[in-house]
């Protein structure tokens, strides 16, 4: 049996740091709990001279990656510096030599994480990845263990910080989209390019690492159809206020009645006593559904230095405890199975629209007629008058198929009368 | 190597059928994610002939406790039928034969635990227990693994059902505690004689549960501080709306910063923006403060046959996949000290206080004077008249040690203007 785990940190960024930061403050309980003394012996980093967010041994830093995961004293790779391609590569030859592996990387999980599992698996390695989706909060180890006697029918809930911050300062501000997000920028909640997240990329990467251990069926970022929050006006927000709804970010994964799956990232209106409405700011909450639990909820911070310093530990902590009981690879039974991926054509919902219409007479009923004749059927209309010329209305209507929706949306942008379809968003139930 | 894993199952009310029927429903992917096929081999019931709540081959029943917890074929004991020390005595056993226990039985661990544990580990054998606190909520095994990065300072929630049942009614509905209480028994979600649940003693058996874990040092219930629910009246739910907070029944369990533990149940004025105040009806919610996660809630079903079983299933799942593996009983490592439980009277809280006294020119003055006295600093105070002689005082405090508050209320109650200090509440910050 081993006496100590020796880890091989590839990053020391702000998480890297956190992790050090929390393994030395905490190191006592730590090991009484993992069982094992935890000791880094290696961190790569780009730059040896950089001043770091955390003191480290200068004799520990390396700029050698490959040196790192062939050291055959090291035992557990925790990799910190994202980036997807050559930290493939990295982390196969450190399955190949047979190291656990604990990841921050949605990008990379999202991308490659069915190569990297059966990587793990032929080598009898765990690979941990708990801080890529919700920072701190737990998830995927819940969904692999505590709610294993579950099946799953759906995994749905805010899963990107940045966009929340957006989403909740227009609400609480009356800010525009623009200003929010220079503000989220200012304070480094967003990055310079923030595409990744207000495009709903970063969420979407998130549910398909959810989606494959929910419905344990791989489900790749490729098969998530993605809708960002660049397109919410202060308009939406104030009529979704008025309607008694917080419009948020969504991430859902479904397992429909015929065993397919449907993956989206969207904007939605959450009813104000849903408990999504009222997670603000930087945090995070996913629901997940399943026929034994009924329904459960996961709140915390979805990023940060020591909440996702949290999570990969608790992932350490769970390497080092299997490296203890010699049962390293053995639970790896994450997707055992393929399902189909269903179009979100094929989706119910209900919806949200504002059109922009000509202010005459009749036109409130020739809209209700035609998208009446696609089977969509309203619950709330209501007119605003915005100039001489030009009205807007409102439209929330009962749950229809998505597919439906386009095809009366299309033929709705052809009458005579509708200027523009403004907005299209879903509604949760 | 095991080629099925046998349960025997102590007891086959509410929670035993959920256990039953979901193993059944979801049997492909429970044997998957366990790694081995799960047979039920016998199950104890009191009467051979009664009716039961899910269909069993009636060959798997017995009324033998005994003969099951020491038959060698069985690998797994499933505990759902309550009780204290007959209940101790089967499980002892079950361990000295080399048998995992999976429990909901929070009564047991709370008084027992510590004396259980020892057993199980002496024995190589796994005891969990995730199901005796928060229904379906994963909690236990978060606390021993997702946040075994952190040292947790406080863990705080909403951990009964029936009595958040009954709050919620009295506030939504301005119902009395005496017609909401009937109400939940109708429902079947508060027993006949509802001391346990409606004193906080339920409360503080999780409560003592948790804490064990989240501090590493054993706690019993006789630890715990409980106040319950049957003083609070519809004018205090009806001022602390006025003020912006909802009634809760809280528990709590803190380290200080001496390194002892403070453990306590009571009804609380929460705030309406926090978390908490929004979990209704039959759901719980708990929060868990760590120094690196920062804040997580949980939120789920705190009770009932599926949300249960789910949790005893989650339970199963991990002692099956450990016998797969060959490491059953190799990571109980809770209680690894001992840390001196402090008296509520340290804790530092907020007060709500509502006072009868004299309708008088003075007395508002003069009570706010005598309190100063103890160092309780007003936060709000407000008067209504009640009647032509009788004024009624609200008073929020600012923190102040709990010692001292009883101290001001001690003298404050022999003030000759005081008539009856009527209500003393925290306010949960």
């Amino acid at each position: 049996m081993k006496e100590q785990v020796r880890i091989g940190m590839l990053g020391l960024g702000t998480v890297g740091s956190g992790v050090v930061k929390v393994l030395a403050e905490n190191g006592t309980e730590i090991e009484k709990r993992s069982g094992l003394p935890i000791r880094i012996k290696s961190i790569v980093v780009r730059d040896l001279e950089k001043e770091r967010l955390v003191e480290v041994p200068a004799e520990l830093l390396t700029t050698d990656a490959w040196q790192v995961v062939n050291d055959p004293e090291i035992d557990v790779i925790v990799e910190v510096m994202g980036g997807i391609e050559g930290t493939k590569d990295l982390l196969l030859t450190a399955f190949r030599n047979g190291k656990s592996v604990v990841t921050a990387n949605k990008d990379l999980i999202a991308e490659h994480g069915d190569e990297l599992i059966l990587e793990a698996t032929r080598n009898g390695c765990d690979f941990l990845y708990e801080a890529s989706v919700g920072g701190g909060i737990p998830i995927i180890r819940p969904l692999r263990k505590d709610l294993a006697g579950n099946k799953i029918s759906e995994v749905m809930g805010i899963v990107n910080g940045t966009t929340n911050y957006i989403l909740t300062r227009m609400t609480q501000m009356g800010m525009a989209f623009e200003d929010a997000l220079k503000e989220a920028q200012e304070l480094g909640y967003a990055e310079a390019n923030p595409a990744s997240d207000v495009e709903g990329w970063d969420a979407g990467r998130k549910i398909a690492i959810v989606a494959s251990l929910a419905f344990n069926s791989r489900v790749n970022f490729s098969d998530v159809d993605t809708e960002g929050i660049t397109s919410i006006t202060e308009r939406d927000i104030d009529y979704a206020k008025q309607m008694g709804y917080a419009i948020k970010l969504i991430g859902s994964a479904k397992e429909t009645e015929n065993g397919s799956i449907s993956a989206q990232v969207y904007p939605a209106l959450v009813p104000q006593d849903h408990p999504l409405a009222s997670v603000n700011g930087v945090y995070n909450a996913i629901f997940v559904r399943g026929n034994a639990i009924g329904e459960a909820m996961f709140l915390g911070l979805g990023a940060g230095q020591l909440p996702t310093a949290s999570s990969v530990i608790g992932d350490i902590v769970e390497a080092v405890r299997n490296f203890h009981a010699g049962t390293r690879g053995k639970f790896l039974v994450d997707c055992y199975e393929q399902k189909t991926i269903q179009s979100s054509l094929e989706n119910k919902n209900r919806f949200y629209l504002r059109l922009e219409v000509a202010d005459q007479p009749g036109v409130l009923g020739a809209i209700a007629g035609k998208i009446g004749q696609h089977g969509v059927s309203i619950h709330t209309m209501f007119q605003k008058w915005t100039d001489s010329q030009t009205a807007e209305i409102v439209v929330i209507t009962h749950e229809v198929r998505e597919g439906s929706l386009r095809d009366a949306l299309n033929e709705l942008g052809d009458m005579e009368h509708v200027h523009a379809i403004k907005q299209t968003l879903r509604v949760v139930s």
